[in-house]
């Protein structure tokens, strides 16, 4: 009971709105000017177009989740967690962004419109889009490091900055989207849920588990709360990927923003052809389920602020 | 007099076969393996066919150049140097290639064949090129972190990734690219020279320098020891351009391997246009004149072993 009365008394919507907000003021600052223009307007597009935010949102979370008990509490007490955080955040962001437009280029889904709006290339043309991705991959990895504050360790930041090349490389973002390009339009439609596990542990999965690993590791939290967020993000990258992949089916195309189907309609290895509909809701209970635990378990939230709890079940109970 | 005896002794062409060897046998065995299969064949594709490997041999030579006065080999007087390097340098070859399949697709130079070989998209697709050239972006900065020797200070590589993503992205390779497509094809013809300087510092300069700046940096080297090989690199890079220019107005078919021409014929902003083919030989004696000046006066090159004078001589007086 005491669970429940105190989520009902955290507002999530105002905190979701006040990060959000703190963390677009810190792309548009870390993206402002720059030279060729028009290269720096076509990454600006992407980059400051809204949508949900949630990579960003679960590093802020999880930085919260471990202070002040971290190293960097303690080297530096005055430092703000959230501020210590928030490269890191748009690095992700950045990284996100990257991948919707290189994903929506002809030779890849060919999509022309993305959040209600034209994609990149349907506005910069094809390869300034393809251009626009390549310098936002790279800008990620400056940013991480150059606006890093001078207090946190260089061999964590350093495990942090190779845990992004890998988490958005072959073995992680890339890889998937290659597998999932191998798998689209098969034919027969018999997935194995090896097979489509495989493509979402790489495609979505691998960043955002590092986006609930890396704050921990940056500000130095312990190797066990490290690998609890790691957990927690692998649990919230699979529920969120089973709610889209279930949304495509059941959503409603005005609160969606986008046309439900398209899944369907072009063959993808979605979890529902391999649980259906049915089998997607028991599984979502499931990982919630895990999820709720492993914040409990290991007291990732305290107990005014169920942030990482509410982040959790926004991911899998959303309409969009 | 002395000079000329000491660089006709040293066998050059011995030395760049051995180190060449060196690097192919450490790029091999970074790309071993790896899934999904079909993109690391298509990134090893590229990487592993050949080339001159200038930006690599540049990497090398400099970290061989302020051996054993720096840091690191005070550290770990066992350490190799040339060993120390090789995952930078690896990575830069990896980026240099990844930098040749995006040029190469169809949406912009839209090139069939690269060094004698179909390009990778005409071998893979556009979408696995694409996503083969992403893949590279990021494998070279997992390669430089997870890879290099433990004895390097945290501190030093995180500059020196820091570095390779400056080079690398819109102000730097990302950014020259999207100048030289902006100049590209501008009817008129009239490119000022801080025009083509500006597309050439990005497209090819930023690489060449960090190539020569970050084995200094990454060992420990002085501050002006850094500062010389950065400059070294710029005065190599634009040497490096002119006379890629130049050989595409006065170079023959056979020896070039690829057609000459192809620069007026697509209107490129190039040296020539702007200086003539007797203003850009010119200018190449005058950046040779600079070069060898900077690396006697910083004592860059020990007397029996040339190396970085006969590398900026090559960058020049090549055919190919």
């Amino acid at each position: 009971m005491l669970e429940t009365n105190v989520t009902e008394r955290f507002d999530f919507d105002a905190y979701l709105s006040h990060r959000r907000k703190l963390l677009e003021h810190k792309l548009a600052l870390y993206m402002d000017g720059g030279e060729p223009e028009v290269l720096w307007e076509a990454m600006r597009y992407s980059v400051l177009s809204g949508g949900k935010r949630l990579r960003a949102l679960l590093t802020i979370a999880a930085a919260e989740s471990i202070y002040p008990g971290c190293e960097l509490a303690k080297a530096a007490p005055d430092l703000d967690c959230i501020e210590a955080v928030m490269p890191l955040a748009a690095a992700i962001e950045m990284i996100h962004a990257m991948s919707l437009i290189h994903d929506d280029l002809p030779c890849l889904d060919n999509d022309d419109l993305r959040r209600g709006k034209p994609t990149n290339h349907k506005v910069f043309g094809e390869a300034m889009a393809l251009l626009a991705g390549d310098g936002l991959l790279m800008l990620a990895s400056e940013v991480l490091i150059a606006k890093s504050d001078k207090h946190i360790k260089p061999a964590n930041l350093l495990d942090v900055a190779l845990g992004l090349s890998r988490a958005t490389g072959p073995s992680g973002m890339v890889g998937g989207q290659v597998k999932d390009m191998q798998f689209t339009g098969s034919a027969e439609g018999n997935f194995d849920m090896a097979t489509v596990e495989s493509i979402h542990a790489g495609k979505t999965g691998a960043l955002i588990r590092f986006a609930l690993w890396a704050p921990a590791r940056l500000l130095g939290a312990s190797e066990k709360q490290c690998q609890s967020l790691a957990r927690l993000g692998e649990i919230i990258g699979l529920a969120f990927q089973i709610t889209d992949d279930l949304l495509d089916v059941t959503g409603d195309a005005t609160t969606l923003g986008k046309t439900p189907g398209k899944d369907e309609a072009s063959q993808k290895a979605t979890w529902i052809r391999v649980f259906g509909v049915d089998g997607a809701r028991k599984k979502l209970a499931l990982m919630e389920a895990e999820g709720e635990s492993l914040i409990s378990e290991n007291s990732l939230d305290n107990g005014s602020a169920p942030v990482l709890l509410s982040l959790l079940k926004y991911s899998i109970n959303r309409e969009k």
